[in-house]
């Protein structure tokens, strides 16, 4: 019970840093250039560093999923039971909204505002699916091949989806719903988030199915530099 | 034979999102700012990162090619046979496409479109055998005396290689020719990229050529601190 | 003795290099460019480059402290005895200053000036706590779960952080006191400092404190596959 | 004397290809954007990241000294006999205007140019001096304690280098040569070339020194987290 206490500590922490850092790096980025791709590159560089830290430093804590969509997919592997998924998503949920608050408190903005910034159509659902997809996949793959890699794997994969998908790469419910209380560059129109939630998991799914028959059976794959 | 399909299926999967992010962050980068300079950073930090992260994730099932280029430079070391190097080339062109399919679909352009951007001339074709020659030989370099850093070296030199070479180096025929399918900041004219596929392979054939000589016989090799 | 003696060069090494990187690599930013966007970045790569290798030098000599708060993390840990935790804060002081003075000789500079930045209020002190919060527990968290990794964890959160804290991550008394003596893009008015030494040091307790219950008694902890 | 051949080899091709990537990265940022930041950012990352693919995959067969001054270094330590030494430089110095003819052809400029580009006065020889010290110092400090990090190592630090000395950190006479024969972004001036060698060669022996001092003797060294 303590250590599922330390476990449910450990995500709403690293949610909460991880939103803090992504709400907070876009209200810095915007105050100091008018430049939008500026401003997204400044996004960007904190939250992959960030992310890389956090897996490193709270993953033999948690798990450090951060994410109900990751969340989702280690419960259908049976690698965490329902009862602890349910808590470690309300607890993501709860951190990421406490990183927007902190991060608004830094900047001396109200502690949660609504956002008005409109992230909706096929586009960008596509794009959210695509982000989670890789996401997904990029941990599942880690966890088979390169264990101690994952925290820079999925820095650097993030760091790649804010750019190349056309949604800037949420690919987290929590902190998509985290990111709709802040009205800044990070933000997100409430009523965008449930079909951005629905997308991500779509992908994630996704992601879990391929990974089953791809990544299965490590034995009889070839090696780099394996002939056929 | 299943085999065979999952090495595949792993070849087609990373070049489709090794050219997603390729011309999906030019589109970005070009819709956030009118500085080209700031366009071609946020097309290469996203490239780089994803290559580490595709290598990583999908190297121990196919290799991780993602090149006609590295596939023909194994084909000759005898480290795939043909059959199989030729199913490879398949995959890698048709993922590329898939790729910038992708790509368009999240940014809502048309699914494929016919480039217009020259890219020719003898400046632009030394460049691409440079850039070729380079990748080729990092990888084999790699292989041979670092290959868990294989990911990281092969994304911190084409990070490199976009701005040294004058063409941005694209350095795989896989990615030019998906690349000649999308008119934004990564395209390529159709009829400019023959040259651009010979001075790759040219480049790939002399890094073979070298790599077989200065990378041989390891145990006569000087070691870092070593007195001659 | 000898030895106190090499681990309070280090210290003092280290922190002048660290406080050179930041404050050279602003003042160059700020004669190149009018962005201060870009101003920051060219400030962030440096110090977080350079932190992973003074880190990685130097660690094995003195521990590679730095900063006053961590020595004193240290010493309340009884890791360091306190004799040498003042003399450790001593020379990183001395350090600093020296760093700021190698920085304007370089630029041509008054070899110290006094600078008359603002940076006070609320928020800037709640961002100096959160900022050295997040900096010691990612040492705690990395000298208990990835020993190796440290330097890297290191410059990547303080990269993360110059942006998403609204002070932009002084989180270090020794370099906050050196930076009062540049008046250029990264200096602080003189009646600011103790403020910030204030939150700092605060931040650092708050993490100690926290460590000292997450990250306790390992054996017991879920790893990231367990089951609960 | 094969062996000897294959490292002067590997050293002319690393020169060459690292000065390639200093001259025409600048050479691309500059036709690319107005904001000098921007063009010393494009010129930052393609050196700092090349510099770790050339010296991880060419350091297991010369040593990747690349550099005039670290080879004087290395033979100062008996650890590479004085005519290899000479040879050494003899093949950075081809390679390196080798490397500035390359990246001439690549951007359609005349093979070789004079630069006019004035470096010169204290401030600049002090960062000379400065940046070299401290390339040296972390190269002896990764033999010591990361030998397989060093490829990281050096290309973080010049990365900040780049940014915290007021010269961009040459560092390397070699180099420092044949910038002299590119009227580009990164070239200097052929006049202002001998001052720069003497403050690096200074910079170099100076590390040596301190190096000789700090980091001997690691038994009696106290450890990350020893008590004194």
């Amino acid at each position: 019970m303590t250590d599922l206490r330390r476990r449910l500590a450990a995500e709403a922490l690293g949610t909460a840093m991880l939103v803090a850092t992504v709400v907070g790096s876009g209200i810095m980025a915007s105050r100091l250039t008018g430049d939008a791709a500026l401003s997204l590159l400044a996004n960007t560089m904190p939250t992959g560093a960030m992310l890389v830290v956090l897996i490193a430093t709270l993953g033999p804590v948690s798990g450090a999923h951060f994410n109900p969509a990751v969340t989702l997919v280690f419960a259908l592997r049976r690698e965490i039971d329902w009862f602890a998924a349910l808590a470690y998503v309300a607890m993501q949920v709860l951190g990421g909204l406490v990183g927007t608050l902190v991060a608004h408190a830094m900047f001396e903005l109200p502690l949660l505002e609504i956002s008005a910034t409109v992230r909706s159509g096929h586009g960008q659902w596509l794009a959210e699916l695509v982000a989670t997809f890789g996401l997904v996949f990029t941990v599942l793959a880690g966890l088979r091949f390169r264990d101690d890699a994952i925290p820079w794997l999925v820095g650097l994969y993030i760091t790649a989806a804010y750019w190349f998908t056309a949604s800037t790469s949420f690919a987290n419910p929590a902190v998509a719903i985290a990111r709709a209380f802040s009205n800044t560059f990070a933000g997100i129109r409430p009523s965008d988030v449930p079909a951005f939630i629905a997308a991500e998991l779509a992908g994630a799914l996704l992601a879990l199915s391929l990974a089953g028959w791809l990544l299965a059976d490590p034995r009889t794959l070839t090696r780099m530099k394996a002939a056929p």
